[in-house]
């Protein structure tokens, strides 16, 4: 087997079949299948332009690489571990339609440049399917956003009822956290956006090359300055699997807060069936198991990272048979975050809140002891005083089971002169979510601003 | 779709085909297909020993799964999607089969406790696999110690010539660490072998089971002692990881050794043709690709170590759907380290050490400076101070190029009166590795006591 | 500086005091200060028991070494982070105190097993520490479970109701947890308890040395026999480690549903205010701090494991100085999980349970669903269709704001003519808690079964 | 010692003292005392700016808090474990000097945007720091660079000779590496450079503040848009931990490489005395201690971005005492990558590359073979024709211990005769590094182009 090798001149030995299938990568390669064919067909024209290699070589061998492409969109490639890698099953597929002139596509480049220049085109491609994936989903948010200005729910801190806020502001949150999202996987762009190739194995090439012109065929808009350097990064990936991870971060805190929701005891929000499962033996189940599925990949993410992290550390330059395993992760994450996006934006598009049950939970506690701490510090309690005097109030109603707005004014007034019977204006949830129009804060006006400054931003 | 669903009576809309293959396992929870046979075989015998079902019933289940294992194991049977996942697919493999009667095997069970079982007898499965292909290592290495005790090389600290050493003692110290990594296996059995089975959905049945039967028909040794702990516990996965992560560390070091060792520079091995591969542009080379790729796969397990502790962060219990998430990285990590020991062992194996080469490079050194201090602290001067004249006589040394061995008794005595000509014996450096012979050190002596321990070891 | 350096023999140059300072561990090693006297203590006594040091010379350095362990334990040593690690200290301390015959201590020893020495001796003394703060949580849930057998409240799974548990069963759900981290930690120790002392360098020494005495003084039960190993091996390190995440990962989805059982919306449980704070701007909070900061420090302690992964991916034998890093994680980590296991023990000790609210979720909801499903299975009907049966009946109960047990016995006949009166007392909480005495399942007796089992191995 | 408690009014049971010290952050976020004041400084002036607290008051805290920055620079303030955390103790501090007026400063701000506000600040301080110490080792690169541009040395592909490269264009590929980093760490930027302050708790405040006022004051050029968002931020600081990642890896390959190169065996490069350290056992050790030291670092950046990861994992908004554990990972990451930046500059600017011995060892190989291949490609030969012929070539060498270039014409043309006399002027390793002269490749003039375009960067 050996010895249809492509490097197999100075062996001598062969290699166990279950050796070489260890060291394969076309089982999870081949997903670059499009990207090596896309490569090239660019790195052939440039050998025709700078007639490196005969015209009429050149055109036998596109005419090849074309007709490998046609057959690849119909599902018609078979791919082998005899040879390898992607790179080589092309070769050999190519060497069988259009005999040893293929071998002159070689020409000029290496292995290490051919697979930075997939893997590039790869995370290039996929790119602007995660930005666009995003984008939906903040479409959805501003839309439910804009539905729900005035629905009122109970906002948290550590996880205990802290104000009341409208439904609109929160998820408004998510969508500023998402737009972070974006801008990275758009900076990500920069650094993805460079041809390696040309670079050849590590030192550039005695051919008279012109890399830009393949670049431009391919349409990149910088190039490696440093061929040594063009075979051994992987930043870009590092950088795609860094912002996925932080994604996938911003899905987990979602997801934490819809399997709260959707649960007996908050029941702020119903899924729809079609995003629930039921259980084997309990028959009321109904599970928001794509919220779990969702929050649970996290892991594998985090992992993908840690992952190539770690496979780079230590590695000298330039390429080393470390660096394949740089793909698998990344594919992987891809084929996580993609349907991640999509089945999360289905889930919340129709997910139901309970209007009243969520507006009906700021009503039953104590998260107006701010409106009242704030009211008297607006008459002139300083503020850590008014913040001792309320504490003490809703200790007291603690006690007698008693919320601030159903104490009389006199107990009111017992605890500080200076509150009146304007107060009770104050301590309605709806007044204390209206009032709150600081810029950026839960006021309505302000939630109506933050989706104008949205769907400004959505539209461009 | 959702009307075949077996918990679907509850439910009223229907999953896009897209959601539901999101959330389907069934394209790898198949490689538990042996394992989830076993187990329903298991219950549904402890269903009839318990009389909770007739005989009959239990007996026409029986023959039912018998003859899906021998299809599952003629490559025969054929999985779908749309059945999520392997317990329900199974289940509607058995229908199909034998008709409603199917359905009571899921008697007393659910699909918490079942697919933690499976889970179980997975890792449970192939926990003998690691430790026989880590024996397999250590046996080569014994091997190759025994013929190699006399084989002197450089030792390194910060890797620079520190002290010479047996080649054996070395490869002794790899099969140290291979033995601690067997014992964490090992030890890891303790927290898989115990069955689940049994725990129902969370909460026990109401049924009459027969806990201890169905575990001693599956070989289990100990039993969950209680239920929700049963199908929340991921214990012994995270177990197999991090002991998958400290193995395949053990190998990046032995493998960045190798790795060195067959460069231009140290020459010290030659790898059989059988695990280097060439470059598709460079005709000269002969790359060591099995052992960087090892090396490299050592991030995929890091990764999915870091990926299950992150999945199962903050998970409430008992089952969630994130849970799910559990497998695919032990999968991957079963089919990662596996192949890594048994590439490395042939890789090793093969490979042959270039003796002279490496008893060359401690002659060349002033890897002896120690031995000249041992040499004047014997004779009564403080080990530091026998450290600082030692220190300037290198110094001396590096400046005149001449090692120590090289230099006359008139310019040794210059640095201390101490020294005799009986020195020039212990600067040799057969003699230095001989004469460790502390317990555990270099000397050949206790290489060979090494050796006999590992032998015993082995063979028990 | 640099002259006063140990090992400046053959240098030239000098490095600035920054250099010095980044390279320094002083500032952490010190930690093991008692350690270190410990080991070299041992260690001058071997010299003396083997002759290889005069008995008087001895003699001295014990006093000298004694003199500083008191000095130690009274506050009064000073560290200088000229002397870069704790033994270039506590070298130079002696010096100070007892003159050049301090030097020879460092016969027949190296930093390099010293620094291992110190670091076994560090972990062996600390997993003591940590398993006994497990027993004391441990201790106080079985106390809880024991008072709590018959407080009922809803087992969940997908954070969903799913059956009816006894509190008590809640509880040693985490006992068991516990208890298998115990036997990791217990486990930890078989590759702490091996000394590293006398390795020496990397090769072990021509000095007689008796590595069984030094052991034997310090109360190791094994002695590395390999000195490559011993001085390169830091895996009982990296098995601390990944037992302290798996052991903070519990802490997680204890904290995780404490947090949610302290919310306005559960309300099952009343921390009291000693482990809660305030707002500073909201005076009626009482947030679980405590509770919260535990499970947030799960991060650092999956980050130490990841980061001794890390540094020791593909580092050579034998020591290195990245091996320097070994430390602070594993010091971090004893800081953690102490003081967790030491507040969650203290928080959840007099955390209240409200036991009415917490029986009252499980007879407001169709948590009973199974008990009829598992009704009908008994009377002959396959689960399969009586899961069917009863999900339909649970959907008519939703449209209709109608539990199981409040519809007619006509209304359930209409949905299968084997239920009869005595299905009500089947679709009480308590009863369907009391009946699920399989094996480990949550009925009273079970219950009690696995709070003897408890108490029985605490109490060994 | 609860009494004293700013947020203390409901409580009335006190935790024990080690309970506090547990929840207490001061022993760390101290470091954050200089933003923590210039926040409040802005605060106050925008107060007094939008008259919501009186002029005369504002003056008072304004005067008070500048006197306390003139005694913290002067190193006189002292905190208390007591006060929780720094915004605590600067409150009392402040009382102290100023009396109760200074309780008037917690007007219309929470200790959430608080926390937010100097961490941020913190994070924006820094990265100019960060980026101008990777400048100068970028400064130092090209400087070296432009020194070597024609020393001749291998170039690696799997730690093999591959093809010899200028020694020159090895350093710039480390320059373009720090030049991606540098990118991340402007980028970084935008992403902190977003004030959080004026959001108060959670949902912002109903008094009438100017949150543009406060962010011009501070230097910001944005605000959140969102004060949900604004106070569960924390993706700055992934980024920033990402960003460390990425650039400790990129240090963990050049150390890998320095530490072999400083190697008896390669002995390419010498180390200044001022970065290596001795053995305190073998004096003649001349040990890459800070190399190393740098390189092992890495684990503890990579664990600091791994650990603040999960402790957002799943994390509800808005503030949860969780986010406490966000600094300490920051904090650690920056004492970390700036002094290593600052030693590894130090160490790589005064080593000495060894310049014969690294030529020497591209005259000793078969790193001219690609030559040989190219030199038939040129001459129409497909290239996988003339890598077979060339690989054979090199095989006979490698049994005959024969160079390229030491056998004779005839020998050359029995592998083809395609071969003339001008093939040993291509196989000079000095002609093969010149031709080199693809765009970014390892020729002179390119790597001339490199060090122009490098020079032009830095000065921008």
């Amino acid at each position: 087997m050996s010895t249809k090798k492509l490097w197999g001149g100075r062996f001598t030995a062969q290699a166990e079949s279950w050796v070489d299938e260890f060291g394969a990568s076309i089982s999870f390669d081949q997903l670059m299948a499009d990207e090596d064919l896309e490569g090239s067909l660019a790195h052939v024209k440039m050998l025709k332009h700078t007639k490196i290699l005969p015209a009429d070589d050149c055109d036998k061998i596109v005419a090849g690489l074309e007709e490998l492409r046609d057959e690849l969109h119909q599902g018609k490639l078979e791919f082998s571990t005899e040879n390898e890698d992607i790179h080589m099953n092309m070769e050999a597929l190519l060497t069988e339609k259009i005999g040893p002139v293929a071998g002159k596509l070689h020409t000029a480049r290496s292995r290490n440049d051919q697979v930075a220049l997939d893997f590039h085109l790869y995370v290039r491609n996929r790119l602007p399917q995660v930005i666009e994936e995003i984008t939906t989903l903040q479409t959805t948010l501003v839309e439910m956003a804009e539905k729900n200005v005035e629905t009122i729910m109970s906002g948290y801190t550590h996880l205990q009822h802290a104000q009341p806020i409208s439904y609109g502001h929160y998820l408004m949150a998510y969508y500023q956290m998402f737009k972070r999202d974006k801008e990275r996987f758009q900076f990500n762009n920069v650094h993805t956006d460079i041809s390696p190739i040309g670079a050849a194995a590590l030192a550039g090439t005695t051919f008279p090359t012109d890399r830009e012109y393949t670049a431009n065929e391919l349409g990149f808009s910088k190039i490696y300055l440093n061929s040594l350097d063009a075979v051994s990064d992987r930043d870009f990936a590092l950088e795609f699997l860094s912002n996925a991870s932080i994604l996938m971060m911003h899905l987990t805190r979602f997801c934490e807060e819809i399997s709260m929701w959707v649960s007996h005891e908050f029941n702020y929000l119903e899924l729809s069936d079609a995003y629930t499962t039921g259980s084997s033996i309990m028959p009321q189940k109904k599970n928001p198991d794509m919220d779990e599925l969702i929050r649970g990949k996290s892991g594998r993410v985090y992992g993908n990272l840690m992952g190539l992290l770690t496979t780079m550390k230590s590695l000298p330059l330039a390429y080393n048979k470390d660096l394949q395993e740089d793909k698998e992760g990344v594919f992987d994450t891809v084929k996580t975050i993609l349907p991640c996006l999509k089945v999360f934006n289905g889930m919340i598009k129709t997910a139901k809140p309970n209007v009243e049950r969520m507006k009906a939970a700021t009503e039953n506690d104590f998260s107006n002891a701010t409106e009242l701490a704030d009211y008297l510090a607006a008459k002139g309690i300083p503020f850590r005083e008014a913040h001792a005097i309320v504490g003490k109030l809703v200790l007291k109603g603690i006690n007698e089971g008693k919320n601030l707005q159903d104490m009389s004014i006199t107990e009111l007034k017992e605890a500080s002169d200076k509150i009146d019977e304007d107060v009770f204006e104050d301590l309605k949830s709806e007044v204390a979510v209206e009032r709150r129009h600081s810029l950026g804060g839960t006021g309505f006006d302000q939630v109506r601003m933050q989706i104008k400054a949205a769907k400004a931003e959505l539209s461009e």
